[in-house]
């Protein structure tokens, strides 16, 4: 199709918000604008919104990707002000107010930039190309496949070497990711490969969790990080602070320290970049290429533009330096860009926007998890109960929860699952 | 690694029995055959069993695939006697008595070939270019993308000739699959289009099931396929009978009655033929491709070799042209094929495989199913219900069970799912 040619929408007469990225930014602000007077397009590239948090569940076989993914339209059945489209944004005319995708061309009225980040490579172009990211569920997947591919070879594979590189991993990046990857892994090596592989020896298996700040988990308590090390330990994980990561050739891992582990998979999780969107000028990127916002999430020299969650870099005292790129964020910044809107429409004042911390977790195995809340910290059991409950409830549908709660209940009680699956789209023709 | 190399499996002194094949056949004889004096080797080029009857219901974004299939490995769980290997048999060398595979060779003492059947095509070239087969979970779940794709690809096709095509489908085959497909698009149509698209006039969406015999469900009772017709007219579904497809360019579908179809989409359930395995000699091979075995399974004119399931064509006095290529009668050729294989390790005489038909069933719609017992034909909604039940019955494993239970009460109470997903597994470096 002609990129010349308009998408098809109906024109209402409303003034139309176009929001780019259906991720906890976008698809919060389009919830809020359903039933307002504005008429709301929502542009994702995938159909369905994707509950990240629990992206390394998917990756270790412990839960579905149709559990935490959620279809935008069936949120938004019976919505008739909000409009999907699933394609991508290839550019964006600040002249003409418009954007182009593959489908056609889209006016705005405003448009919510919400891409979001996706994960830094740093410009190494070995790890781009061999490091595995998990910043999708489609990612999350494609580890997943990874793993059980690996430990399928290894079975077969009589080179002591070879064998080793096939059952060892090294996880980069010491963040909430990594934690959880590294947790995740050292169960299933626990509790799943001696009874699916009994012909491995697991413990030959490694997990290595490389970092390179000097503790883990950098924006929480120094007590939280110390606590995570402590029971990835227990857990037989390899960590090793102080340390990056400076090549990966798909067999070996070169450390800074000058050492080398060997290993066939190397999951990267050490840091994240914004995603661009062609037409927006380079003065308004920052720091991690973000967009440059007012407190009102207005981007910088921009007319009609905004931006909110993990691309935007919003300043306000207690963030000098921005704000962490996390979920509450980019939530509470659409909710309050949603109201703006509103305020508009009825000729009211806009107001600025402050972050409310309401705390942050991070969960590493059975009954271990760590909690910071603004007043109170604390870590083990409880803290991993609070996990399951604060994520069970954040997640979309009421399907949704109830699989994912049955599926932890299950796992909890079983030490197991049987999601342990290699499975690919494929059609005849593909053979 | 060159094939030269054995495969690395214990050598325990037990008789070997190579299983190719983890479908019906192939999963029940290993499992009989678990804790048994033998050492069974089960390939497969998965690392799970696929529940076919189900596979239209993930195509149809009813039911996930990680529900209807179960891993090997999982399954075998302290099954010490028995091996898994996930690879694909190149070619049996009948001299050697073993089987080459990417991973090395596998001898064998006993080997049993329940490769099953693939699609059809009848050697039309665009047919199996073009049309979407759904002998795989696999490929039950690219027709789940790719319906989705076209129902979002017809919201901003402008041109009515192209966005009915992209709307419309055709299914080609009058069996089980082809009316379960049917009906179950019919009642996407009616309960799910007009909610998730309303910018679509899901009327103008027409589904067409052509058929090339004078009755649907030819394995089944006239009576049987008269309601089945009625209740997919009743569905609005357009069924062709008579009539065979000739030729498909991608767009236009071209049937043995001269007339045209437009559309996007061809699923094609018309036939099936056996999969083929190099090194087994070109004369054993009968009608369907299929592998001519004696009343013991074993194939005629080789020595330690035997099919079962949709692979093996064994006549006897009821079945003078076969038995029927269902799971039935591969479940009881493995479960019989088992006690041989045990009476033989005992000094004691084989038995003759005679087959038992407990009946057939299919389901069009809710409420609206097919059965055929023995003595007994009956249709409607407890046909419905039984048809739940028995395939409830029949998936394996209890979590499955669970959950596809689960779905079923959800989808038949919200008559919507939430699964309308279009998921890929994607590494960072596909981009």
């Amino acid at each position: 199709m002609s990129e010349a040619i308009k998408i098809n929408l109906p024109e209402t007469g409303q003034e139309r918000i176009v929001i780019v990225g259906g991720g906890f930014a976008g698809l919060t602000l389009a919830k809020r604008l359903a039933r307002s007077d504005y008429q709301v397009v929502l542009i994702d590239k995938n159909n369905y919104h994707q509950f990240q948090p629990l992206f390394y569940q998917v990756a270790m076989s412990g839960l579905e990707p149709s559990s935490i993914v959620f279809p935008f339209r069936k949120l938004f059945q019976g919505r008739r002000n909000v409009f999907i489209r699933v394609t991508e944004v290839t550019r964006v005319n600040l002249e003409e107010r418009h954007l182009r995708t593959p489908l056609g061309i889209v006016n705005y009225d405003h448009l919510v930039i919400a891409i979001g980040a996706d994960t830094n490579f740093f410009g190494n172009d070995h790890l781009q190309r061999l490091a595995i990211p998990m910043k999708s569920v489609s990612e999350a997947l494609f580890l997943r496949n990874q793993i059980l591919d690996h430990y399928e070879k290894a079975l077969t594979t009589t080179d002591y070497e070879l064998r080793q590189g096939l059952i060892d991993i090294v996880i980069v990046g010491g963040g909430p990711t990594g934690v959880e990857v590294a947790g995740a892994l050292a169960e299933m090596k626990k509790y799943i490969i001696p009874k699916d592989y009994p012909e491995l020896d697991a413990g030959e298996i490694d997990i290595h969790l490389v970092q390179g700040g000097d503790r883990l988990l950098a924006g929480m308590s120094d007590q939280a990080a110390e606590k995570a090390l402590h029971f990835l330990r227990d857990l037989q994980v390899k960590v090793t602070l102080n340390t990056r990561v400076k090549d990966y050739d798909g067999q070996h891992v070169y450390l800074s320290d000058g050492s080398t582990i060997r290993s066939a998979k190397v999951i990267w999780a050490a840091g994240i970049n914004g995603n661009t969107l062609e037409g927006i000028p380079k003065e308004t990127l920052t720091y991690g290429n973000r967009l440059l916002v007012d407190r009102y999430g207005a981007v910088e020299g921009l007319d009609h533009i905004y931006a909110i969650g993990d691309i935007a870099y919003m300043t306000e005292n207690d963030y000098p330096q921005g704000h962490p790129q996390v979920a509450q964020v980019a939530i509470q910044q659409a909710k309050h860009l949603a109201k703006n809107f509103k305020r508009q429409a009825g000729g009211k004042e806009r107001r600025v926007f402050s972050y409310q911390d309401k705390g942050s977790m991070a969960t590493i195995g059975r009954n271990k998890a760590v909690v910071d809340l603004p007043s109170l910290r604390f870590q083990g059991a409880f803290a991993w109960l609070i996990w399951l409950f604060v994520h069970l409830f954040q997640l979309l549908g009421v399907r949704n929860r109830i699989v994912v709660f049955l599926n932890w209940v299950w796992n909890y009680f079983t030490y197991d699952q049987s999601l342990r699956l290699i499975i690919r789209p494929k059609s005849n023709n593909e053979k």
